[in-house]
């Protein structure tokens, strides 16, 4: 799919996050593969209020991160995708930073989140049952996402089985072979953390 | 009434339900008869989207989960669609997927759920008082349906006057005389999940 | 106002309450005074669902009860909005369904629930600060509203000042001299109501 | 930017805060500054509901609280929004009236509240990391609010840093250099209070 064509499905994504409240403000940022290799990668520019996300809001930049197409300056997260879609070959990487994901990153006393037994497990690709435990990794937050990206990267490494991870009290990375999938896997675990949330209040 | 329009009505139905958090992802899933005899039932297909559900994702299949129209597979819930269809003689099921069942199934330790006393019971179809005792059977969840249909069919014999049941950390199944009855009772019985789940936290 | 631009405006504020959660099913009831005298109310029809409501929904009957334009029964509980509209001369009465009506009209061990010290209470008519204390009378529910009336007559009269009452896991009642004013009491109550219920649990 | 294009600005922005709950009935008020010297500020009416706010609920005021252009009389609050305007040289002021600022407000014990340690603090104007610690101050309510500038320029003077205020059991102020930064900093602000008033249940 071209950079613009996808630069319009991650603005409509951006507008529907935000419209349940995870991604308010200048919050959660978006990115698809334009191309394979070499790599070009779409994605949210920095500091982009989400309520107003539109077509001019997503750049087009290279696997170094240098912007190709498009004007403004990368997400100061454009670490994380890339890192994310050359470790896992995604199509596309999405970040919410919803109430419950916030939360739960929190409240969880160890290196990570468990969910298991629940039937939305499912919603995730190559789950097949509820029989399922996913071990979301979680992240101490930083402002240094570039000197972190051997920490994410070490992490997807040891974990190849994850379909996201958390950054404490910082929200959701998720992703998947193409945006819909992503958005897919975005819903069930905010669902899962919902119901989690919930629970232990 | 037709195949067709049937079919746009399953589709409206799930995005609203989409909207309210109610299908999330791929979860729930919807089905109104189209015949009785010989039995069609217009049906969501497996793995369907609810965000963008539309005519096309809806299949028709005969008594035995066959597809005789349309595209796709059915929903691996069909034959309990098809279990609560026959033992009903209803026009509509609905499967909702939502944050508050997917709690009250996994919190109650019996086998069941009652909700009693409460004025929004009269939503569902032949109940004229609040001081009705509704009792929702809880079933154990699982990932092969087919081989599950007698324990469905024996419940649903066992308890004659049931409006709905719930699957544990898998949500909510309601049926009525046709969509419109069935969308009802989803509303009555997902409102009365929230007030026990709000009062119990 | 004629009666069916009142009819069209009461179809438009079920059809927003019911976007809100507070009118979900067929739950909810609202009416407008169509003529002072002789009384004529327009007011919903019994059992309509409120996620369809339109114009047709809406009947007017007389002051016993009566229809006299348009087709259908008038609500089950059209003997509490006429009592309302003869004790307090208002020009329209709303009963909303709420979560947090329910579980609070539930939870309060008294006969009433006491608002106090909140600037919300200033959206109720004649409030001028937040130094009020607001106390909305409890009724217990009951499926015969006519035999009820003297009961609600007499408690309208004992509580002059109040803008409301709640019935036991049933709902609100609240009105105002026309339809928008009574939509703020509405908004004003709901608003505390949930303000309440989170302190409280 | 001309009064007639801020006041379409500012009931845009009140619409949408209604939609989320966050200013219902006519709770909640909003300014903007049309011209710096001599000072002239877009502010909605008083009373206004903003389920149904429009340009014309907007007047123009100089710097006394008088009207230069539109009818209605601004907002009781009107000195409020002076007063922060004129210590804080911003573009914007807008007030909600959300669940949550109504509980964390009445909850603290003492004369203020500390956001410290999460990303979405990023959303304020010139926090550049999540190592932040945002206090915003607690005033009393009165319905005195001319008497009360005074208290308010203190305060203001006496927290040079804070990106806006809660006064109790009514909810916060906020303001941005431009209309659009405000409703940022709106939206990271209650967000933050939904993680903190979620947390304390």
């Amino acid at each position: 799919m071209s950079f613009p064509e996808l630069a319009g499905q991650l603005a409509e994504v951006g507008l529907q996050f935000y419209q349940r409240g995870w991604a308010l403000g200048t919050s959660g940022n978006f990115s698809a593969v334009v191309n394979r290799d070499p790599l070009r990668l779409a994605i949210t520019s920095s500091g982009v209020d989400k309520a107003t996300i539109a077509v001019g809001d997503i750049v087009e930049i290279d696997d170094r991160g240098k912007v190709v197409a498009g004007s403004g300056r990368p997400s100061a997260e454009a670490s994380i995708h890339l890192a994310i879609v050359q470790a896992r070959r995604t199509g596309a990487v999405l970040h919410t930073h919803s109430i419950w994901s916030t939360i739960l990153s929190d409240a969880a006393t160890g290196d990570g989140l468990a969910l298991e037994g629940y039937e939305m497990l499912k919603g995730l690709d190559g789950v097949g049952t509820h029989e399922h435990r996913e071990w979301l990794p979680i992240l101490e937050n930083t402002q240094d996402w570039a000197a972190a990206a051997p920490r994410i990267e070490a992490m997807l490494s040891r974990q190849p089985n994850a379909h996201g991870f958390l950054i404490r009290r910082h929200g959701l990375y998720t992703w998947g072979r193409n945006l819909a999938e992503a958005k897919r896997h975005v819903e069930a675990l905010e669902f899962l953390f919902e119901v989690m949330g919930r629970k232990e209040t």
